[in-house]
């Protein structure tokens, strides 16, 4: 196979070294597949090793993959069947994954294109608030889209995205993850993990939308600042084990690219997916949205993904956006 | 006088000479009033004359401005009365000034800050669009926003931006300006400007708002391209006189900051200006929006500025965006 075809089909050192899993793979048969010389494959592997990628040489054997790294572009770009994550930007440590997405999309990255970063400077969560980002631990990315959906529908990416990510985490760890509405992931009501969309719109049309998607991986209780202790959770906190973050990002990526699919054709679908995975809808809340506060039961979601409160009095809100707090069971509100 | 104090009032050269419209200003005065010395005096002199301003200098008697430029950032600011404007930027030619606009205001640029060119490379109409932007005759501005509103009423902002244009330049020029739903102003049904906002936004807050406003001025028929001659017109072709551009962006960038104001306490007042000075509403249309077409009756806009139609029918259609075309007459519609 020449380069150019190898290239074409996107055939990479990595994807070959994942198929051969317990075995060797000869230099020469590497050489042919990928298109290069000997020299060059040498270099290619020594950059995965220098990426955390543990390569076995052995003479007259060749290359074995014995492991690879807890976050990798490489890995994760072999991982995902569809468009999100087909290019992946990764970082030891930025100011924001979301301003840098932003960035790139302004200067016409492509859809699909991922940042993701080990740790982040000033991570932010909505409204300007900032989010805990310590390295070694989280997942801290942003995913650009270029959606072909009004601006006043853009809060559906936003619930799209949830329901991705709770799903693909349950299904991976097995951790029974909700969502408050409009934008957090919760535990038993902890707060798991959150989305903050950002877009550049005219009022006709979304230009581009970043989903920036912050999930607490492998953190420790103690890790936590101790005024948001008692309130967070973390995958490791729940399973008691370490998660590989690659394998949850390709996941959360994959499950994403399927369901935005599905919300262009059946909206409703992915609405009713929310639904069900709620943590907020049949239970009382106090919601405040700009200078007004709410109380009221959660019955429901409209078709633009705004929450709809039954209050006291018997009359429905339907608020847009929000800090929603569940309120204790026992507190009556009507 | 010393300099700190006259730079915290803010007293400019160009003001200076200015209020003493018809006399000479002694340099000694001037020197004093600026808190600097004359050579720097001589160097602002010198600097405003590179700019167009024409400055007559009699030795012993001292300077007098005689002319200032079609267009300038200094006169601009010195002709504002509120925020919008208090920073401006001129450039000669620039590829489009909302991007400008957007890349400052995502750099931190004030509220208020405007970008204003001779010419655009590539200016741009709603949904990328083309605009006509030729040299040495329009306006091309962009006014960068920190609205506190939300998202879902941003087109409020075209809004208003449309009616601070169209009763600025009926009143500086005597041209009855009208607007056509959503975003254009029209004489005669003829196009004689328009309206692009921009912005970035999370779901639930604007970051930052770029009203970019597109006006015909002082073309001639004979400039426009071919195709759009039939249906557009500028000032000069409605008045048969040339406009100082200067003095049309003062006008409406101060009656915009006033119209703001208003908007923030009491927004009905704002639509009902609208709905004043609409060609659109009681006439028959027809409107795409994305990939439907609507005709009817245009009777209203709600309180988020989208269009209200009674179709032939009798069933009503709010439509939040599209493109809207005036039907003749005779067309009967309903």
């Amino acid at each position: 196979m020449d380069k150019n075809s190898a290239k074409k089909k996107g055939i990479h050192l990595l994807e070959l070294l994942l198929k051969r899993k317990s075995g060797f793979l000869s230099g020469a048969e590497m050489s042919a597949a990928l298109g290069i010389t000997r020299a060059a494959l040498w270099k290619r592997i020594n950059a995965l090793r220098g990426k955390g990628f543990v390569i076995e040489a052995s003479k007259g054997k060749g290359y074995k993959l014995v492991s690879t790294p807890d976050l990798s572009a490489e890995e994760i770009k072999t991982s995902v069947k569809g468009t999100l994550g087909k290019e992946v930007i990764f970082l030891r440590r930025v100011n924001s994954t979301n301003d840098l997405a932003m960035k790139l999309a302004e200067k016409g990255a492509p859809e699909g294109t991922v940042v993701i970063a080990d740790s982040q400077r000033k991570g932010k969560g909505r409204l300007g608030r900032k989010w805990h980002s310590p390295p070694n631990a989280n997942i801290y990315m942003s995913v650009i889209l270029k959606p072909n959906i009004l601006p006043k529908d853009a809060t559906l990416l936003t619930l799209v995205s949830a329901v991705s990510c709770a799903s693909a985490l349950k299904e991976l760890t097995g951790v029974d993850v909700r969502i408050k509405w409009p934008n957090d992931l919760v535990v038993s009501d902890k707060k798991l993990g959150g989305i903050l969309l950002e877009m550049r719109s005219e009022p006709d049309r979304i230009l581009f939308a970043v989903i920036g998607i912050g999930i607490n991986v492998n953190m420790k209780l103690t890790d936590f600042p101790a005024d948001i202790r008692t309130f967070a959770t973390s995958i490791f906190k729940e399973t008691r084990k370490k998660h590989k973050r690659t394998t949850l990002v390709a996941g959360i990526l994959n499950e994403m690219d399927g369901k935005l699919k599905i919300l262009k054709k059946t909206p409703e679908v992915i609405l009713n997916e929310w639904r069900r995975l709620s943590s907020t809808l049949g239970r009382n809340v106090k919601v405040t949205s700009g200078k007004e506060t709410f109380i009221g039961l959660a019955v429901d979601i409209d078709e633009e993904g705004r929450l709809i409160l039954k209050t006291p009095d018997g009359s429905v809100r339907t608020i847009s956006s929000g800090d929603l707090t569940v309120l204790r069971e026992h507190t009556a509100v009507q």
